[in-house]
């Protein structure tokens, strides 16, 4: 097997389709608004990458059916823009493959005429959060009013510790070779998978590229991480009935 | 020294090999069945492979005499199918390494003519193991009716975490290249070498192939496997008198 | 993207030009001092290196826009000698990449004309350090009287671990090539960044290669990290009332 | 620089030479035994082989000179056999560098004629030795009986890990391209540089070889070894006043 490998499943035609990366992160922001496109708007699978730099494992499938370990692309049309949407289960597993990896993923974006990127992700708060603010990144200042207007805010110096992984990069690689580039980064406690902030992050990415979207699926999701913490804090706890109570009955 | 190095030991003519993996991994159960085939049926060495992946070591034997590790393929004629058995003491050492090897491997089996493989493992279970069940996963979905036939479980999506290692890559990349590949994974609490584990895996395989195979020597493995087990037990329990005699004594 | 890919920013006449580099190491004494002599004296970016060994990160300005991490080297003339001067946020990724990058940095700088080469860095010594001795290790020993009359200190066999990263390699490397190179290391505990080791080192340079420099604002730094550590003390020591006070209470 | 580079320093006529191996590992045996063949024998630097599978770094020696990095082979002429002595600080950094580099250790060794190698090393106890044994592992079973006239003692099977590292790749690759190689292994807890288990290596080797050597300055350091012993049993069991005499004082 060569490092990267690339099955051509399908190449439709695409009016200035816009890259949407959203591979596993901080509160899997970008994996889970990622998915959520695709079981929204029923994408057509159109490119499988493998490389060596994955992980050496097959997924098993519903009907006992592996499959090695990918990234895919899916072309996605919506109301608004084509999207051409990037999803996985991994990152490259070192820092050369992050590069190489990224490299080839832009040049599929760019086959498929794709100018623009948004690298969708999380960024970690540590504490709860309430207001889920989407926190932006550019490859060019050009870019910022237009991403202000939707929502997105801009901090100076921030995320100090830079944006590392893929979407690093769509954002370092992508500029360099001329890509209108962005990362939208929704707040995220850091200890959770968040759909909640992946939602955030939905909305701030339908106003720009003006598409509607149903957030349902989305929402049920984040009910049933809630319940998922409340049973949490319940076993920490223990049972609800406090100290004094148990005085009052002596 | 290359990457890789293959010994052509010997190249006897098989009809219709099927390659049968058992490298080390979860209780040795796929190293444990492998090297019992080898033992039951006299295998003849007919290819060493050496691989800068494998860790710079030798072991020495019985005479002292040191060899370079390497993984090895024996040829297995049973009453049943002929078999091209690969087993050896390592994985890879890195995510590329395991791709590049398999496809060594997989190699080797097409140079026999082989078409079909059967990847042994274990799934761990994480408690004590009453009955063995044999998971299955398979690179076509044709194949699960024969394997469920010889009495192989398929559970939707299961093992969870998908499978790893040269196993897993014997059926992403076999099936990829069109070999019709099969793991059989016996379960296993996970925590101790499972001997009972590799003779239901090879239960299941003898029913496959139609082979027959004295299990006798397994059974003295999974006693010793036990009696290692009771004195663990012992030592954690500390001597073995109950507290109700000593409530008699007093 | 190459393993290493140079933007060539701009190529100025220097004379003579001194290569000093200041990547990150013990107490960031290094690059503390090298980014002090860029802001002092309004060096110009003449070249960027990126490289796949350094992570795949891009850090965010204050503007919000991104940029791919990479080394950058700067021109400075000051009133002694012209310098070249190496500064970034990273060191290589693994050991190869540390000699592969260590060669890029010297081809540079021979590019530049540079046949001197000075490798800042600190010296750990685990306890606070009371006086700013200069540690000196060089290429050749013809280098050592020189750097002696300016003050560094050599003692034999030391640092007893030898001198590691890019660092080491401008000696070791540069020292193969016929460059006359030398390290100059600052005392510092090594528990914190050290603004005061960094400047000992900048004087023993200034008197070496001729130059005057101001060292307010590397003050201003160091009242700063004393005001860290007086803060780090005082939450662990708690509220400051000594114990005869509450005797005296009493 | 290259992935590994040779310095030729020279090349004198050695007759027949033996390489002898002691690169750092378990109990530094090797080392030790082959830097004591160096300070005995003077021998001559022939080979420096630098390697970027090594850590980036130079040592410093008495005069503050850095050097980078290397291995080194030296010829020694003793009263019996010619040696090529490899000495050096580090092993490889990766696997694959293991294999790369002993390769070039054995061309080096056979450029100079060597068809024999002797891979000196230690084997921990795990508990304080009192009588050194020298275990035994050959390329081929043809050596054995030489080496157990010499006092080498094989067990069946032992080391039980096999042999990792350079040592066990100069039987290994040794072996496989025809050097008569020999691994001795002296027995060592393990926990401490031990110069005793290094002279009982050395006296099997003199006895193969036919040459005689001193041992004072290795039993010197064995007496500096067992002072540290002393003081860190001193620390660890407090002031050496017993119990006993403190009851007779009571």
């Amino acid at each position: 097997m060569d490092d990267i490998e690339i099955d051509e499943v399908a190449t439709p035609e695409l009016d200035d389709p816009v890259l949407i990366e959203g591979l596993p992160g901080v509160g899997h922001v970008g994996k889970l608004a990622a998915e959520h496109l695709l079981e929204e708007f029923d994408g057509e699978l159109v490119r499988r990458v493998y490389t060596t730099e994955f992980p050496p494992q097959v997924s098993v499938d519903g009907d006992g059916v592996a499959e090695l370990t990918c990234a895919e692309f899916h072309a996605v049309e919506t109301d608004g823009a084509d999207l051409l949407v990037l999803t996985g289960d991994h990152q490259a597993g070192s820092n050369k493959g992050h590069y190489t990896l990224t490299t080839t993923f832009l040049d599929i974006a760019a086959e498929f005429g794709a100018t623009r990127a948004y690298a969708l992700g999380g960024v970690p708060t540590g504490e709860l959060v309430e207001e889920y603010t989407v926190l932006g990144a550019v490859s060019d200042g050009d870019l910022v009013e237009a991403l202000e207007d939707a929502g997105v805010e801009f901090r100076p110096d921030e995320p100090a510790g830079g944006i590392v992984g893929v979407s690093g990069l769509v954002l370092g690689l992508g500029g360099r070779r001329g890509f209108d580039a962005a990362c939208l980064m929704g707040e995220t406690s850091g200890y959770l998978v968040d759909p909640k902030s992946a939602r955030a992050v939905l909305e701030v990415l339908a106003a720009l590229l003006d598409f509607s979207i149903d957030y349902e699926s989305l929402e049920d999701r984040a009910e049933e991480m809630e319940e998922v913490v409340g049973k949490i804090r319940e076993m920490q706890d223990g049972p609800a009935v406090p100290d004094d109570d148990l005085r009052y009955i002596g």
